[in-house]
């Protein structure tokens, strides 16, 4: 499996998420704008990758400007952290990751501002390791749910390349499946981007997981004639109810999960909630590039001219959700409260 | 418009719909093998739409043969009707038009074999007139349930390009907007061929409407934010008790549309009725080939070697149809009783 991201020798290197199964190519970064921009073109993502990379971007903005005045480079760290939070808006571990390294800045008691580089450094790294093991922790969890035999359906890719490593979704998955269980996935292909071909598809191949791929508009389809047991999907923000926004067609595969009755679980850690939201409503929904519906690898599938929506997220709303699998255990409803006394 | 089929000094002239939009190339074909594998291929596709290519394949098999001997001619039409039958298993109006037209070359009273090739020619040629007068019956019909402004969603391609001219799902938004009304179309577009994308939105552009392309899994997200009032789509087949067999996708949008208190109505000919069929469950659901899944104009979007899954169709089950818009008129539940009423 290849490294989503990684520090090397004062620069970040991401495996180029836009090419992949079919070509390996990586980005290296040498400062925050280039991973704003990455962030931004989607050479990185998945909630819990961007968290990882924002940090990096932290650190690397604090690397780079050469001061020794205390509060001009706050003002810079200030700044590195306005580009990284416009870089996406719906994903709120972007959010969590930057604040807590403009936090460590601000609150260092050293004066010294090349210890804080190195802080800000160790932070960032701290926070890919606890991301990756958080995973592993999620995955233990999360398959104490997964019967013996089961198949799985699965949108978009909340797997390694969502994350530090491992996965959330896919985390479950993988440990199921290292369990000796037998698993055979449904792998939607998550248009417009295609991360469930492109992506989570190679993975589950990699890890030699019985798949099959499909296109989103099947999946109802195939929960119709009973062949799904049970589906995961991560998540990009969760409100304090317990509503989770994810990759757009979450709303509608949950919504089949629940006429259906095939159980639905969001999987996703801690950083993914935000409980300054009351409810779902609240999550702002990134529209993105008519040119990401209208062409595929560049070529053109629709007219010249045409008019074009695409929402990049959309809300599950709790009541479809049988559960949210974190490294703290399943949150069941009512979510309310039970997310207080998670995640407070 | 360009025309979807067309009889032109004893050949048959298609569009093939596999290049549209960008490419307008015709297909010529000069015998009722040509037809099968045109209809196999998706050069021509839409349920009524491969009824009347039937039909004109079966007037070119008559046409074809040479011989003066009655048994031997009735033999060749036994033989070209089962190519044809086998084309494609899903839609019935393909097995309508067949066996309409094997009926006329058996029950002729006439026994001067090229007088039963002029029928047969004639015949043909009554099926595609019928099929555009219905389609326009079935417009002006359907167009009475749109409100003065409405936003409607569309499946799959049940346009002209599906119909000898006009369309059924399409037509009833064609006369709609003729009629003066603010139509805007939410268009799916439609994986894994891409009909929505490539052929409804084309359609649609050219007769001036207003249009939002959209990829499969966005469907459920306008619906659950109010902006979708209607949803029209076509029928591949439809059974006694109204249960309807469509392009795959229009399961899941039905289900949605029930959730979100959308009426849901599906527009087709008296033709696309199978009553023989108890129930959706017993209609042949086409598995196409993966390819479809994983290659967009020949460009490799997953994984090499990848299992794939390529249903082409679903059932809808009647409790998700609001209505079902025929050119005799619209059927409503309870739809086993009503539908014998206005078919039988």
């Amino acid at each position: 499996m290849v490294k989503t991201i990684e520090y090397i020798d004062g620069k970040i290197r991401l495996i180029d998420q836009t090419k992949l199964p079919l070509v390996k190519e990586w980005i290296i970064c040498e400062d925050y704008l280039q991973i704003a921009e990455s962030i931004k073109k989607m050479h990185i993502r998945g909630a819990p990758a961007i968290g990882v990379a924002a940090a990096y971007g932290m650190a690397l903005a604090a690397q780079n400007f050469r001061t020794q005045n205390i509060n001009d480079f706050l003002k810079e760290i200030e700044k590195a952290s306005m580009v990284l939070r416009e870089s996406r808006p719906t994903a709120v571990n972007l959010f969590w990751a930057v604040e807590r390294m403009v936090k460590l800045a601000n609150e260092s008691e050293i004066d010294c501002i090349e210890e804080i580089r190195k802080t800000m450094l160790e932070e960032a790294k701290k926070i890919e390791e606890e991301d990756a093991n958080i995973c592993r922790k999620i995955g233990e969890i999360g398959s104490e749910i997964i019967p013996a035999k089961a198949t799985i359906l699965t949108h978009c890719n909340a797997g390694a390349l969502a994350t530090a490593d491992y996965g959330t979704a896919l985390g479950v998955i993988r440990s199921a499946h290292k369990q000796g269980k037998d698993i055979h996935v449904f792998v939607d292909e998550t248009r417009p981007y295609l991360q469930g071909a492109r992506l989570t598809a190679w993975e589950l191949m990699e890890e030699g997981i019985n798949i099959s791929l499909i296109t989103d508009n099947m999946a109802g389809h195939f929960m119709s004639r009973g062949m799904i047991d049970i589906i995961l999907v991560g998540a990009d923000r969760i409100s304090s109810n317990g509503d989770v926004a994810n990759k757009i067609g979450t709303y509608s595969v949950a919504v089949l999960a629940k006429e259906n009755q095939i159980p639905f679980y969001s999987v996703a850690p801690i950083s993914t909630f935000d409980i300054t939201l009351k409810a779902g409503y609240e999550i702002p929904i990134e529209e993105r590039n008519p040119e990401e519906v209208t062409h595929i690898f560049g070529i053109q599938i629709a007219p010249t001219g045409v008019k074009v929506r695409n929402p990049s997220f959309d809300v599950t709303p709790n009541r479809y959700i049988s559960g949210i699998i974190t490294e703290r255990g399943i949150i069941r409803p009512p979510y309310e409260e039970n997310i207080r006394k998670v995640v407070c």
